[in-house]
């Protein structure tokens, strides 16, 4: 059966989604046709809007729609540390824990050579401004505990290494609540070879 | 930590869908607008046109963009046979397997009269006009393996018994390739109250 094909276009277009198989894809069709037309104009609308607005913070280079993110512009954070990630969720997740009152700056991506990306598109120029403006003391690189996320934490790491401030890396062991049998041997090795002088 | 509200606008909206939860929706704006700005624009003209041109067929119900759906403008469909469903995605489901030659009718739903569906909400003047057009020598009723989808069905069947033919309803009892010991209870009263002779 050939159904038509503005439909076939919809299951397709839903399909792009991160996570979602042709099985979700037809699900959110007809969910959205039969039961919720105007939800489904909304979140339309919702990304149109989204991807013609939302722009990069020129300090940070997380996801904002203004010249300068939220974050950047609060006047409480402490300007003195900076988070590297990978990418602007990893913001939000960060944000999540409440924990950390610095500033971010987002790679949006790891070093892939291969792909074109290196220091330039890692946005490396901003960074190195943004230390010599002054203020910035310690910068804690959150890159993701994957080969191209150590990869890019390193190259960071000698990039920046004349700046004379200090630079930290996030820790990498055993998840918590994790235990030894069920954690994969890599995961092991390192929390191993990591391991901290109990005081 | 509140970030954009565009962002969050996004986030809302795609947790509308059926099956997207809060983190879900999350990861897809994060990706589409890191990673896939033209993939959000083209999804959400997508929404927004299917929303728009599709409505549903004037003989069966199902989705359409035309006058008459694809299947009931087939000539060499069995015009004898309809087989009626709840949802548009029912006719999808059954139309992958292979068997099905007939028509199709789709209630848009099942009764509920607490929610004001009933005769005429399901299409029943409808139905009853198309069988009464002649030609129609069998009604399979396949309304879901559900309290009310065995309710729709019986109520369908009280409501076109004057129509003088056959009316069927799909088999129901141990899915293929279950075994005993993990279907439920109430399949297996199922599977044995609706036992058949081997001949």
């Amino acid at each position: 059966m050939k159904s038509d094909s503005v439909l076939e276009d919809l299951i397709v277009a839903f399909t792009m989604l991160p996570g979602i198989g042709h099985k979700s894809a037809v699900r959110m069709s007809y969910h959205l046709l039969q039961k919720n037309r105007p939800g489904g104009k909304s979140l339309a609308k919702a990304i149109e809007f989204a991807m013609d607005s939302i722009s990069c913070c020129s300090s940070c280079r997380n996801f904002t729609t203004s010249e300068v993110c939220v974050i950047c512009s609060q006047s409480k954070r402490d300007k003195s540390i900076l988070c590297i990630v990978e990418n602007p969720i990893d913001v939000l997740l960060i944000e999540q824990i409440g924990l950390f009152n610095g500033l971010y700056f987002v790679l949006m991506g790891h070093l892939s050579p291969l792909d074109g990306i290196g220091a330039y598109e890692l946005g490396m120029p901003l960074l190195r401004s943004r230390v010599l403006q002054g203020g910035v003391k310690e910068m804690i690189i959150a890159t993701n505990a994957t080969v191209e996320g150590s990869a890019t934490a390193n190259y960071i790491k000698e990039l920046t290494s004349d700046l004379k401030i200090k630079i930290t890396r996030i820790s990498h062991g055993l998840p918590a609540g994790s235990e030894l049998e069920y954690v994969d041997s890599t995961t092991l090795a390192c929390a191993l070879m990591e391991r901290k002088e109990l005081n």
